[in-house]
């Protein structure tokens, strides 16, 4: 059986052979495409589908529209650029035509497209049989120098979560389980991706690899290890969990869209008192990137025997 | 009833309020960003809709492939630059994962995308519950200068299309009627963008708006005549039908992707001879640009009163 990542596997053995006209394709949270001296464009793409990705009947079309623009920019903001433009393309069926669905949900998606400051620059309206399915490419634009690539993360870095995780696969059990609206409900529903973070991080020249985390910090942090040609120790202690959700959630749980991120050592001290009087937090300290290439899960210093295995959407 | 146009219609008015971030957006075949003193990108995006687009049974993985890849390259080509990226999300039913569709679309889509040079940038794979969903994003790259717009027809310009129409509305109406093998039906299924025809089109001055038909040119036409407040008067006897196509599927079929234009009148005799040295047939006279804001259907000299209307997908 050929999974999404077989897919995305294939895809990119095949498309190492087409040219690549100047982008750096697939294989980071984005594609990068540099157009000045030091000016890059990066784009990204991402599907949101009715029964896999929500539910109608739990989500109001304000819901669908804040997740499907949210997810896509924190693709972006991963790259450490500011988000710019997105084009959105969006199937659906008679019924759905025929309400103030499609309304409601453009309308939330222009406004919060106005909030983030960034241009909808073009789209697709077509029927569907009888699922919505929307599909949001977002394009950012900042300094090549800024940009964070998941091959980046250096021997020694501290690695780093920005934010606590699990609220939203803990909120999907509330949603499964009747309560739509306990507060881990409202994160899963309504992620927000950390944009000014994003930018902010990549102008920092110690965070060394950044990307978002969008299957779990157990599946995601794994892109870093094996691009980067790394290891990583993880202390299980130090993760932060939302609250109501366990450690697994945390680890295993996707759609949290936080940004995790590998920063040189030495520079930790002021880079987490910039980062906390900027942002009002402090970045989670959740391990330390070593030599090897494999993950090693910490219960204090006690090697954890154990293979957590990410989100998988079905 | 909210339809596709409608859709559009609210977004694009709520789009005009967003920062627009250095973007032409939404209103052409693309969207356009300016990169550099005579450079720009295009952007576009399409989806194509099992049971709407196309029906699996009377589609193999490749066609599919080749269509959802064409239908935005010719987008592209009609902005009259070279297309140079795709984005590509796929959402597939559980039984397309594990069966050989999913591989035999990737393989032909990159396939097809080596021989245009087109690199696959990046994309997203998901399920859905039981209809296929592909969207395809296209970037385009060419001189500023080069670029055609809807909106720059002028009085007295001759309207030309790239070639024969209607034979994707004949061809879909073979596949009804169960003549799936068709010489029709394989133009349906498998549209040809014409890149190489815009990209030289781009480059020639005295071409002045072009676009490419994919909803009919009885529908696709008024958007040249509106954005350029003129008016047009078309022969219908020199319309060119397929072999095969009535007269009102050469006007009113969609998903024929030959390319619209209007070019200076003065210059008509080299642009025809020039073009025909370079494809090996003539664009063929339709019709020509007048004062006024309203198509008027010739036939002879006789004006025909009546009102095509476009190719509506549901």
């Amino acid at each position: 059986m050929l999974t999404e990542f077989g897919l995305i596997d294939i895809a990119k053995s095949l498309a190492s052979k087409i040219p690549q006209n100047g982008f750096e394709g697939i294989g980071d949270d984005c594609a990068i495409l540099n157009i000045g001296e030091d000016e890059a464009l990066v784009f990204t793409t991402d599907l949101v589908v009715e029964d896999v990705h929500f539910l109608r009947r739990e989500y109001t079309p304000e819901q669908v529209a804040h997740k499907s623009l949210n997810v896509n920019l924190s693709d972006v903001a991963s790259m450490g650029v500011k988000p710019v433009a997105t084009l959105l393309s969006v199937a659906l069926p008679r019924e759905v035509m025929s309400g103030d669905w499609a309304e409601r949900f453009i309308t939330e998606y222009t406004r919060l497209s106005k909030l983030e400051e960034v241009a909808l620059i073009g789209g697709d309206t077509t029927a569907s049989k009888d699922k919505i399915v929307i599909n949001v490419v977002a394009i950012g634009r900042g300094s090549t120098s800024n940009i964070k690539r998941r091959e980046d993360a250096k021997e020694g870095d501290i690695i780093y979560v920005c934010g606590e995780l699990g609220g939203s696969a803990a909120g999907l059990k509330d949603i499964l389980e009747g309560s739509a609206l306990s507060r881990n409900a409202a994160i899963h529903k309504s992620p927000n991706a950390q944009i000014q973070e994003g930018i902010w991080l990549g102008a920092r020249e110690e965070v060394h690899a950044m990307m978002d985390i969008s299957d779990g910090i157990a599946s995601d942090l794994k892109h870093i290890v094996q691009r980067s040609g790394v290891g990583a120790e993880i202390e299980l202690r130090s993760i932060p969990k939302a609250e109501g959700a366990t450690l697994e959630d945390a680890l295993c749980g996707g759609e949290d869209y936080k940004l995790l991120l590998t920063a040189d050592s030495s520079q930790a001290e002021v880079f987490e008192k910039e980062f906390e009087k900027r942002f009002g937090y402090k970045p989670y300290r959740i391990g330390r990137v070593c030599s090897g290439d494999k993950i090693s899960w910490l219960d204090g210093s006690q090697l954890c025997d154990c293979e957590w295995q990410g989100f998988v959407h079905y």
